[in-house]
């Protein structure tokens, strides 16, 4: 867990982290964001009097009704009053998001999108996280309780996704998946440079892999990687037809592979969206704020228009 | 086309119709439905002075900062002054508004769904058409320009959609997708009920034949409705995990099976649907109002919450 002091032009100024230990009782998890929070503005030579709130961005869904955390999978949280908790060592008003969307509004309001008011983030990483920013403004659905971009439909009774249904984008865009996808090739390569990569041994595979072997010329690195950028292009396709944003940002440890992932991914995704010859395709940006992204964006939580 | 006289309670008082003739020039179709409002408004013993505005439902894409036509595909329309146009016969305000889109808005404010103030509409016809409204308004995307459900993905490199993108889920759900599916498994099937149901003529398959069948015991015939009800379940649930509608409505031909479809689908949406044992499953419902519910949404276009 990371917390992070940032002023009110976006900056931030200080952070403190400590280890989640997320098996720990969820009153335990909380004394320690207290804890760290303090140590973070302590840091920055501030007190909670120089402070409009905490924003706390957490891997949950989030009830905007009862202001309780809905459902942390990672964490095994089910409806908890983490307000309450946390302000058992804070006197100042909490703003709750999901991280996701953290990091969607920093980017947004701090980072790579700042010329835009909307945007869809996906951050791959070992799930497809993300969010929507429209107008300015977190985009949680009709019940408020937030989107799951990983978990829309990519192939109807595909590959089983870790949420218990099979297809999702999660299960084919994710580093996860893309090791899966990475090993699944090399099985029937035994001459793919991706042994090479992984120093032969299948534990070490990981999501960089089939980028390097394809950027040497590996045949079947290059497979890997267009039928992942394929994968991705169609899933963005799918969500940027139905929220239209005005740009699209990549995120997470794929992202580093910048313009030769990008480029292509734009491609495909501009011919996908519906009507996209005649209603235009949204720039696909590289997250730029990496982790401090979620940070600044908890603590914009509160300064999203009404 | 149709026109039609609704009051503050969304009653549809008259209505007239007329022939759209697509293929004529732009302004000649304006200048119809410009007549036909007319002769609703006149049948009502109403005069333009007696309304407050003009909602026009166009089967086209809207620019909503132009407030022109952005696309029609059927009609072969590319950004074009219908505001304008129409204001060549009509000396009041008009207001601009997807089809689809309407005809979500009416079912929500006056239709099957009027005790939710978010729900998604999927129109099961020669496409899958369909409309968000979240918290009473229309959603339309960050850019304005209106979501497009049936185009969303089903199945990555499926089967070609109309959009010229593979394996959307109007290439698997709507009534001619339905259709096709149906024919597929006719032709594997000789002695299917499915024959008797068309005259033995391929010609002659609608949208009912494998429901028909269905019902009737007939073992392929099952299979074409429980393939087409997982289908449509799962593109259902990926929109629903995205925007978390209170509710859902299926209207268009195929919604006439009632519960025979909806039933099974509910079952199958609830389970594929983001974390729904646990954050719950909206209710789906058959849209009742019909044709006249884009007739009385287009009504409801300058009565929504700014």
């Amino acid at each position: 867990m990371v917390a992070g002091v940032v002023d009110a032009d976006f900056n931030l100024l200080e952070t403190r982290q400590a280890p989640t230990k997320g098996t720990r009782p969820f009153t335990e998890v909380v004394q320690s964001m207290a804890e760290v929070a303090q140590q973070a503005l302590a840091a920055a030579g501030l007190t909670e009097a120089d402070i409009d709130y905490v924003g706390l961005g957490v891997p949950s869904t989030v009830n905007p009704v009862t202001k309780r955390l809905a459902f942390a999978n990672n964490l095994g949280w089910k409806d908890v009053d983490i307000e309450g908790e946390f302000q058992k060592y804070w006197n100042v008003p909490v703003e709750l998001g999901n991280d996701a969307d953290c990091a969607a509004l920093g980017e947004v309001y701090a980072g790579v999108a700042k010329a835009y008011s909307s945007a869809i983030l996906f951050t791959l990483g070992t799930g497809v996280g993300g969010g929507i920013v429209l107008n300015n403004k977190l985009f949680l659905g009709g019940d408020g309780l937030g989107i799951e971009p990983g978990h829309s439909l990519l192939i109807y009774d595909g590959f089983p996704c870790t949420c218990g249904r099979r297809g999702c984008l999660e299960a084919y865009a994710s580093v996860t998946a893309l090791i899966r996808e990475t090993i699944d090739m090399m099985l029937v390569h035994p001459h793919s440079l991706m042994w090479d990569e992984c120093g032969r041994d299948l534990n070490r595979v990981n999501g960089r892999t089939s980028f390097n072997a394809a950027k040497k010329g590996d045949e079947a690195g290059t497979l890997v990687v267009q039928q992942y950028i394929n994968y991705l292009a169609e899933g963005i396709a799918s969500l940027v037809t139905v929220f239209r944003p005005e740009a699209v940002i990549i995120g997470g440890g794929v992202s580093n592979e910048g313009d030769y992932l990008i480029k292509p991914l734009y491609d495909i995704v501009s011919k996908s969206i519906y009507a996209g010859d005649v209603l235009g395709s949204p720039p696909i940006l590289k997250a730029k704020l990496g982790n401090s992204a979620g940070i600044i964006g908890a603590a914009i939580l509160g300064a999203q228009p009404k």
